[in-house]
């Protein structure tokens, strides 16, 4: 039985300035997680209690699986890293140090070279694939701005499943029994959450898919179909809806003082989605791009640097040197040697709204492959709420969520890279086809308090909470009533209920008031007033 | 039911080169555990299902004293250790590394500075106290020469715990409760284990016990005495047996080539209590000393380095240059300016023999006060078998141990230095009186294994082993064998019994091998002769 007058767990009475979202407002106040640098958090006793619980569910779904767990090091060593090609490209999130005599280490952000280097001589036939492994290892990320509390930490909790297989089939089959055991644990932690089509990011492969849990306060706009597609909006590619226009004649217009598309919409009278957005950057090949987008509509970071390796926008230097005003920039007339890429959505446009390439002009009527000739078409869109599903061509919905934890098949990136090589049926030597699979622990703690919370504090659901029910007793020096407390308490904890109990003498408003903040699924009042009647609350 | 054709634990036929101990050796060999660096380890399967038996029973231990489980996090911003001042003292034994943004942190080698930040602020009356906080937290010390596998790594799980109280008695009380617990759990372990005085070392402090599991390859000497004293040989205050001889005439006698003790004793006769042997050394505040202990016994460096801060001995050159002639230094006749510090057990000798600090002699019968003065006396030996026992002078034996735990009282050392105050009784403001107290959570593992092996493998306790019973069916192709290892099996796990079973299709004499080394408590074997008969063995 947990006795809040032991329990550490200092609440405070004030929103922490820092907070900007309820799970880390409430996490701080009610006494689950204390700060101890940027992006670095203690878990106080009620914060540890429900990460166990969380913990306790990963692993029993995950051993469902066939998966075997194991503890692999926080420290890695350069070496392997190198070997895999992202000593260099993972950059400064990746922290790194040496050690005394000079050797370079990292604090492993994932650890897809360690795993596959441990099984590397030691998986060595078909004959003992598939196999699936999986641990539960602190992970560092340096971000640039941690902050949400547990969303966005520099040190957090991960569970990490590694899989090995023969064939790509084989590798299929396994996937998707780990999404199916990721939902279970999205609906064993209480979760309202959706599988989305994903990005695979740093981590690379081409099939992937996220597990959000729907939240207001997410970091993620998450697309939705009626036929059941669902999409991150950084990776969803989807249908635009753009108004078509007859050709009609180039027309150079004045338009003193537009810099941006609202003026440029306001000043000639049309809507964001006639005009074309631009915008200029550079890659690692030295080129100079300019990119061109729907005009109501952002270009995707991840889709650009998915075309263009090392891509970087311009800065206002840049620009001027490269003879791009500004504000003006169009497909027609552009300087020599700067390279045109074009949206897919606008490959049917036959009369844009563009920048002249001159202060304060733009034209009308721009027509490609007659006023211009564009060097690459390609998706580079961030999907929105009213573009098209790419499997019914109906309007998108869009809601925001929060990544709990995502899949990947890996393929033989890591295998081909690292030389993990097995004996193949045919007696040839073949690297291993991969796929990984991360759960963000500490994360998901946050994203069950970001659906479950209102104005006085967290509603935990039973399957996480630090215990089923608290007991309070309003008068605790009050024998009789302090008597029945005791009473219902071990009561409970004998039928097999987590059971706290509140025995400190504070007022009721403020034992009331903390009871709401922690908490509990549950809870029970035992007043004299209700003890003299028989009852409790 | 952990079943072998399917568990990852890659065995190894030949001892690896690097093992030079029992637990290492097969630790590695039975695919418990795999090296990924210097003194770095990933756990596989078997060696992490022992790892959390052992967290368990820690767990279960501490629970019972009524400390309450949090989690810190390993990044320590450099800020609070420069409050509590070991950022400069650490030494390179502390990995550090800075963030993107240039600040400083150290990966955690112990949390006394992070716990007692947390407390301070929250913790602010003599009512709340006292309380107890402990963790289970991943330590990193970068050792200048990891070796033995995991009894000396660079990153390993450590169980900590840290108390916070209003007087000194609450704390004596609490270190005991503690100590008890300490020795519960290396009882439920399954050690031999002694509880021994100790050095505080880096913690600080003046009271500390350390729990040692008995073992011949153990990296500390215990002293052992009839009358229940035990202690680390380079803690122990011990009484020292010297000849004595009665005062004589100060002789210069021409030792040529006599440098090292043993020479001298031969030359002259003697036995090496009867010599002194000399040392020199320079400290923080550039004094050069010249140190002098019995002949038999070598300086301990604890103790010296506790008498002057950053003790250092003199390299050749540095010698030289203070006219101190390597292996003929004695006290008397020193150059000018060079202190003496001489070992308590020399006080009562008037006949000692000694360098004449000229190559090739020597003088006996040297004096103290007579000849030449003493300028500091204090204990400098390293206690050794057969020295006297400080509480009733009989001789000490000694053997070898491994710590796997250490409790220490801290006082107010932290608390002071990082102005961590609490509201008194009587309304003042006083530092906590603070206890901590840590495991060595996978060196306990390896303890265990170094008293627990034989020439074939381990043999685990029942409270650790990864699986209570192994049921070997030798005949993995006949169907009778199999059926009745498997139904043994069954009924035995539905029996509460922790059961593995190796159905792989190998020779017998190789599941056998496995099996010793693997280290099941209980193995039990059915044949197709033992089924014909109705028999297992």
């Amino acid at each position: 039985m947990l006795d809040l007058s032991k329990l550490y767990f200092p609440t405070l009475k004030e929103d922490p300035q820092e907070a900007e979202i309820p799970s880390h407002k409430l996490l701080l106040r009610a006494g689950y997680i204390r700060k101890m640098g940027s992006g670095i958090y203690t878990f106080l006793p009620l914060g540890w209690t429900v990460l166990e619980k969380v913990k306790k569910i990963i692993r029993e779904e995950i051993a469902l699986t066939g998966t075997q767990e194991i503890l692999m090091p926080i420290l890695q060593p350069a070496t392997l890293w190198h070997e895999s090609g992202r000593w260099d490209d993972y950059g400064p999130e990746m922290m790194r140090l040496n050690d005394r005599h000079d050797n370079q280490f990292c604090l492993g952000p994932t650890h897809e070279e360690l795993i596959t280097s441990l099984v590397t001589n030691e998986l060595k036939s078909y004959k003992q694939l598939p196999v699936s492994i999986c641990q539960m290892q602190d992970k560092f990320r340096d971000e640039l701005r941690p902050r949400f509390g547990l969303l966005r930490t520099r040190e957090f909790l991960m569970h990490d499943t590694y899989s090995f297989h023969a064939s790509q089939e084989c590798l299929d089959e396994f996937y998707e029994v780990m999404g199916t055991a990721y939902g279970r644990i999205c609906d064993r932690l209480g979760l309202e959450w959706v599988r989305v089509e994903a990005d695979s990011g740093q981590i690379g492969g081409s099939v992937t898919a996220e597990f959000m849990g729907l939240a207001d306060n997410g970091e993620s706009d998450i697309l939705f179909c009626d036929c059941d597609f669902a999409a991150d909006a950084e990776a969803a590619k989807v249908g635009l809806e753009l108004p078509t226009k007859p050709q009609g004649e180039l027309e150079k217009i004045h338009t003193p003082g537009v810099g941006t598309i609202d003026e440029l919409c306001e000043f000639i009278g049309v809507t964001q989605p006639e005009t074309v957005k631009a915008l200029c950057g550079t890659a690692e090949d030295g080129q100079i791009y300019a990119i061109f987008v729907p005009g109501d509509h952002e270009l995707n970071d991840i889709k650009i640097e998915g075309l263009l390796a090392g891509f970087r926008f311009l800065d206002d230097e840049e620009m001027q040197k490269a003879g791009l005003p500004k504000g003006s920039i169009g497909p027609v007339g552009l300087p020599d040697g700067i390279k045109i890429i074009m949206d897919e959505s606008l490959r049917n446009s036959e009369y844009m709204i563009v920048g002249a390439n001159e202060r304060d002009y733009h034209y009308k009527g721009a027509c490609p492959g007659r006023d211009f000739n564009v060097d690459i078409w390609a998706d580079l869109v961030l999907a929105k709420e009213g573009d098209l599903c790419p499997n019914c061509g109906k309007k998108l919905a869009c809601k925001r969520g929060i990544e709990v934890s995502q899949i990947f098949q890996l393929g033989t990136k890591y295998s081909t890279a690292m030389n993990a090589m097995f004996m193949a049926e045919d007696n040839s030597e073949q690297p291993f086809i991969m796929g990984c699979y991360g759960i963000g622990v500490t994360r998901s703690m946050a994203a069950v308090i970001e659906q479950c919370n209102d104005e006085n504090g967290i509603y935990w659901p039973m399957s996480i909470a630090p215990a089923h029910v608290v007991v309070l007793p309003l008068q605790s020096d009050d024998e009789n009533v302090m008597q029945a407390a005791q009473k219902i308490a071990s009561e409970l904890e004998s039928a097999g209920v987590e059971v706290a109990i509140d025995p400190r003498q504070i007022r009721p408003g403020v034992k009331f008031a903390d009871a709401d903040l922690v908490g509990w699924p549950y809870q029970i009042v035992i007043g004299k007033r209700g003890f003299e009647n028989g009852v409790c609350e």
